[in-house]
């Protein structure tokens, strides 16, 4: 419980059935904190508390409920409250909301609402999962550029109370093309008989209704925007998608980043799959198929233990055999640094495939320090404590040295390999990284055994 | 070059001294987009662009620029030039700005300016890196609670040219503690005559000085704020954090999760280190710490080969160790998979510590899924493909099985018990999981081995 302190006073009001004392509490608070509250009651308790807020408090405390509440809550309501609810929820919400409600259910609530309302919902309910289509909202304010300032003003003081934000309104011409922009701190600075065209911002930065939610949320990053328009193929606004809704996807595309480099594949089915959200079927599904391609490429390792196997006749051999996981093992925490590096460096694009030698140098260099130093520590290590011959312990330092070389620029050319064709290079994993080094680390440790040792079959 | 169309006429522009069709030419244009165009331009011409901006837009696209090329286009200006844009640019960045400076170029220039914008100046960059006063901006503003709405537009008109955002303002009492806050979009919406006091909401969401930059940042992405108040010991309003910094927050923390989770260090000096800010002898030493660690841990496989290194005499036992690196590989990559679920479940607040137990148990539920389908493939594999007798292939199907089950439970055990003792989970990377399970994964195998196989000394 979040609010030990609130909770009883609240319960004792819900029971008393005050409602004005309740719905006075709630206009204090922020609906994400009633949110919170409800969560905490039990069951009856929160949803009375529900039950007595006004439509436009219920639109805005639904959307902070998880997504397990918000269907029981609504598909509780009868049919005309419910409609009431969807025409002052914001249009982006309304429409994630009735993807996820029963059919039979939304086939009764939809004829309480108007043919508008209903197309608005149609429309934005049919873009592709994914895209800024699907995560834009419509209640947004336009502006013809002829009218003043003031005019402005009072459109928005009007519309306010039904658009998701106010701050930034979007100029169109006649057609809906997007011609300009104006926040809303340039309107009240403005003299009051200004056009809209003189002090409007020409030059928006927009995103297309079938880009990719990622760059979209990028650009509302990186120009620090509150919103962003979303424009159709000839360039007419469709949508605007806002600055929580980009952190909310780039929540989600890092989950699926930090997903990936540990081997899991990204579930398909939903937008996003939070923990306790996705069954054990669902994550064994997702995490079996690169498990058994990693499990092939694991295989990898057997030819090479058997193509060496003659060497374990010399009576030095059966040793190095007691330090072949600890060489395997320190190739792939190497590689593993390295790819989780080069694979950020590249999703925030600091890292351009036109640096790909400069960052191979770069990381071979770093692969040639780690090595130096882990190397002359095992070599020194194996002998003394270890109590190995210098052969064994020069054998072990050297491959040590090798691999970390090694395993830096393998960790390095194959994320920016599956850039190069198109790869998202998150999906190379550490554990892929650490796999493809298990094999190639035992070729270099044998070799290196061959040579320094001078064995011969 | 990201506007090759651009560059050129601006080239021109600049190189006739077109000053005011330069100026107009950037009023069109988001900041961030005439920063975009000085870094393609040449260095000279670059400059010269900069050179002809008002203040107000200087510091603007100043914010854009990368940190090198603010410190040298800062440095080159006169002292009192200098002082006029730190004026107007937001407090927190120029903040952040003096902080990079050179000190006797600073000393130079704050005698510039009036002692309420030194004193601010010192104030802002005296707070602990990572802290939220260390990222909070001091230009907001504050409302009195008598006075009314109309009055109210008139300061924010009044002061919106000097404030960072005029979006949110924040009722306050004489001693400056935070008693309310208002949004542009209520003040807009509500009576002129109302008074503050009546229409503000109460409970106001806050964040304190000395508190973590991350969960201030999460408290602006969980309630979708566009600022976040942030307050003293005393409750008294000290600044605020904007949504776009919160964002770079979130950002900066999710590079170093990642990091952590592929066993890199975070970078103690750098707020933020990206990939080329970084030289090469502080990125080893960030990776060297965990190297070395690992390296040590990896060398607990060594006495468990030696102990069981007896069995090499059962003529069956060298075809065992062909498949040693397969399953310590597979049990890595398995715990891999868990462990980055697991991290982010709990950094996204997904997973709680009451619900240890149940992660667990459904992580080795899924382990005990994903070792069957493993473990048989193994098994069949083993005798058909590498042509194997049925005992040496059970062994390695059995192990497989028991390595998958193990290393899920591992996976999620070590987050969660580093969680528990106030250890930040996110340390526990995908290569400690690999080396862990690398040494446990063979006391399994070559006890499977015994078993099945009835060895004895």
């Amino acid at each position: 419980m979040r609010n030990p302190l609130l909770v009883p006073d609240l319960r004792e009001l819900i029971q008393d059935g005050e409602v004005l004392a309740l719905r006075e509490f709630v206009s204090d608070q922020h609906p994400g904190k009633v949110a919170e509250l409800i969560e905490d009651l039990e069951d009856h308790d929160g949803d009375a508390l529900f039950g007595v807020l006004e439509p436009r408090d219920r639109a805005e405390v639904l959307s902070y409920l998880d997504l397990d509440s918000q269907n029981r809550l609504v598909e509780a309501m009868p049919p005309q409250a419910a409609a009431e609810l969807l025409r002052v929820m914001s249009h982006d919400e309304r429409a994630a909301l009735v993807n996820r409600l029963d059919e039979d259910f939304v086939d009764e609530v939809l004829p309480n609402l108007a043919q508008a309302e209903r197309d608005d919902i149609r429309r934005l309910t049919s873009y592709e999962p994914g895209t800024a289509g699907a995560v834009m909202t419509t209640d947004y304010v336009t502006l013809p550029p002829h009218i003043t300032v003031r005019e402005a003003l009072d459109r928005l003081r009007h519309e306010a109370p039904d658009r998701e934000t106010i701050y930034y309104t979007y100029v169109v011409d006649h057609t809906r093309r997007l011609i300009g922009f104006v926040s809303l701190k340039r309107l009240i600075l403005a003299r009051r008989s200004a056009v809209i065209e003189e002090i409007m911002q020409q030059d928006v930065i927009s995103g297309r209704v079938d880009e990719d939610q990622e760059p979209v949320a990028r650009q509302i990053e990186k120009y620090d925007l509150l919103a962003l328009p979303i424009v159709d193929a000839d360039d007419r606004i469709v949508g605007i998608v806002t600055h929580d809704d980009a952190m909310d996807i780039l929540r989600q595309e890092q989950t699926e980043d930090i997903l990936k480099f540990g081997g899991v594949s990204p579930d398909p089915e939903a937008d996003t799959a939070p923990y306790w959200q996705s069954n054990v079927v669902s994550v064994v599904r997702r995490r079996i198929k690169w498990l058994m391609l990693l499990f092939l490429a694991e295989n990898l390792t057997t030819p090479v233990v058997q193509h060496f196997q003659w060497t374990m006749e010399d009576e030095q051999v059966p040793a190095l055999f007691l330090f072949m996981s600890l060489l395997t093992g320190t190739g792939g925490n190497a590689g593993s640094q390295t790819v989780g590096t080069v694979i950020r460096g590249l999703a925030l694009g600091e890292i351009k495939l036109s640096h790909a030698l400069h960052v191979v140098a770069r990381e071979w260099l770093t692969g040639f320090c780690l090595g130096l130093a882990l190397g002359t520590t095992g070599f020194f290590y194996i002998h003394y404590w270890r109590g190995q011959p210098w052969g064994v312990s020069g054998v072990v330092g050297l491959s040590l040295f090798g691999v970390c070389m090694w395993s830096n620029v393998i960790g390095s050319i194959v994320p920016l390999a599956a850039s190069r064709v198109g790869i998202d290079p998150a999906v190379v994993s550490a554990p892929f990284i650490s796999t493809l080094v298990d094999a190639t680390g035992m070729v270099i440790y044998f070799s290196i055994a061959i040579m320094l040792l001078g064995l011969t079959r």
